[in-house]
């Protein structure tokens, strides 16, 4: 197995990315980790943590070598002001910015064989005057991506998203056939390329409660699913459903599925969540290159303090490992 | 402890339910457990499933005994045309309809201290000339209830819906301010008085992906949920929330909720159900009796194969037991 190298955004200052990226530093590691982060910023959270690391400069003319323990490897991005734990500052909302761009260009030249995200602030990026709505859509704007698939797993059950950050209200109008048929390709092309799945198996949930119940609640099922659902058929997909999302995550079927794809976000997430128990992690598929992320937020209340959990971290990374092998 | 008696309604002739019946004859009971169906289907099914049984009648004038084993005690209900495994039948849509009028008039009197139902076919019963939307409206309907819950309960978890089976596009205008309260006024009380929680804690999610993101992702919480909750909780009610769907599960919050409010259908059952692994149970709140039920269908397939999967079926008759002994 070669050696690849992985970078890592330490995402908000304020908040617990940075402790999160810290974190590695305890562990030898096979590939190269890369920390896409303010150097000064890292080393005043170590001292403050207590934690003892020799912080390493980022050089990509050197070939990539396994992450020793002690040590960070850190592509330095300076930050406008200097972080105050636990207090968001509008004036770094830029630098947060440029380290994911830093990082999407590295990845698109393919210096680096994925990303990995730590948690950033939306509210203060936007505050900072610019118009983010998500890592994923920043991606995907960057590689000229014209749609991207959310994808969220834990050990046993990966779940994908049709529709993702919208009011609930907007959700049945938004669920259409095009949308379908493009998530679904995306979703089955990554299924086969980047996890190696071949002959990915695919369980579909309606959008109504028991599935629409043969149209007594709701037509969406029987108008739009279904129909989009069969033309995919037809191209050799094997999809299962649509079935009602409060059954189908039965044991059962969870071990037949290699996916799960739901409607909306609060269909299919409470249970991903709930069994994933602080160890899920969300992965976007139909960019050029892997990007896996934490599954929560910047937790301010916690940064600083050595109590973040690290756990949704440590899944995201060995998740992006696993995806970067498949490929080799 | 007194004997009480619970009436049991053995639902669709051609599904499990018989079968889910049957399988109460193996073991002792400390209460009466009448079961409202057909005599002579009954002894047909238990001969079909090699089940020893002495069906017994019922006599409403006699003390209640405790249930011994080998026998069941039947509350006599002639079936229209004799029950064909695994078929429906629209002919016995109308004696499925007298089963459960039988034991809502029982509970109304007080012959009986709770109904559980075993599950009905919605479909044969309005194709037999009734509409007939569920157990639950029935029941309202019968008691002159104007608004009940539906509940789901399992180990370890119960969840209240403010809104059940309606389509996905009709939820966010259903979800008012007037029935929120009204919901949460039925659901604390019978938390207190059947439940016997003298100050049950309720969590309460939102309405749209992360509990609107302060907006961002709709007006509902900030508009509707939010402004309804404190007005309840100025009335002394104990409610966290709203919260974002994903989270609530967390096992933290679990161990600290009483009951779970979701919004709608598909928010909360995926998760109620997958915990629940089969054994989780469907209560009705609000009614002027207990009433439990399976939380699923008639499973044709599996009616008189011996096979029923009983799980759920023996939930909802303990939860049954639960409350009627809290009550006294």
């Amino acid at each position: 197995m070669s050696c690849n190298r992985i970078i890592i955004t330490a995402g908000e200052p304020a908040g617990i990315g940075p402790d999160l990226v810290l974190s590695l530093v305890h562990n030898n590691h096979p590939h190269q980790l890369v920390i896409c982060a303010d150097k000064n910023m890292l080393q005043q959270r170590a001292l403050h943590l207590g934690i003892d690391v020799a912080l390493l400069d980022y050089d990509a003319k050197q070939a990539p070598s396994p992450q020793r323990r002690g040590t960070l490897t850190v592509e330095h991005i300076p930050m406008a002001k200097e972080a105050v734990i636990g207090q968001l500052n509008e004036a770094n909302g830029h630098y947060v910015l440029k380290t994911l761009e830093r990082a999407a260009q590295g990845c698109m030249n393919d210096e680096f064989a994925a990303i990995v995200t730590g948690p950033v602030h939306k509210g203060v990026i936007n505050r900072a005057g610019v118009a983010f709505s998500g890592h994923t859509e920043f991606f995907a704007e960057q590689s000229n991506t014209p749609m991207v698939v959310m994808m969220l797993a834990t050990e046993g059950l990966r779940v994908a998203l049709v529709t993702t950050h919208i009011p609930l209200a907007y959700v049945s109008k938004a669920v259409t056939k095009e949308r379908i048929e493009q998530i679904m390709q995306i979703l089955h092309k990554d299924m086969v390329t980047k996890f190696a799945l071949p002959h990915p198996r695919i369980y579909v949930c309606g959008l109504n409660p028991h599935a629409g119940e043969d149209g007594c609640l709701g037509q969406e099922e029987i108008e739009t699913i279904t129909p989009t659902l069969n033309k995919l058929r037809e191209q050799g997909m094997d999809i299962i459903g649509p079935l009602p999302a409060d059954t189908i995550f039965n044991h059962k079927y969870l071990q037949d599925a290699d996916v799960i794809l739901g409607m909306y976000h609060d269909q299919v997430l409470p249970v991903l969540k709930y069994k994933g128990f602080g160890s899920s992690v969300n992965i976007t598929l139909g960019l050029p290159f892997i990007r896996t992320s934490v599954d929560h937020g910047t937790a301010l209340d916690l940064a600083g303090t050595g109590n973040a959990d690290t756990g949704s971290f440590q899944t995201a990374l060995s998740h992006a490992i696993e995806l970067v092998e498949k490929k080799q």
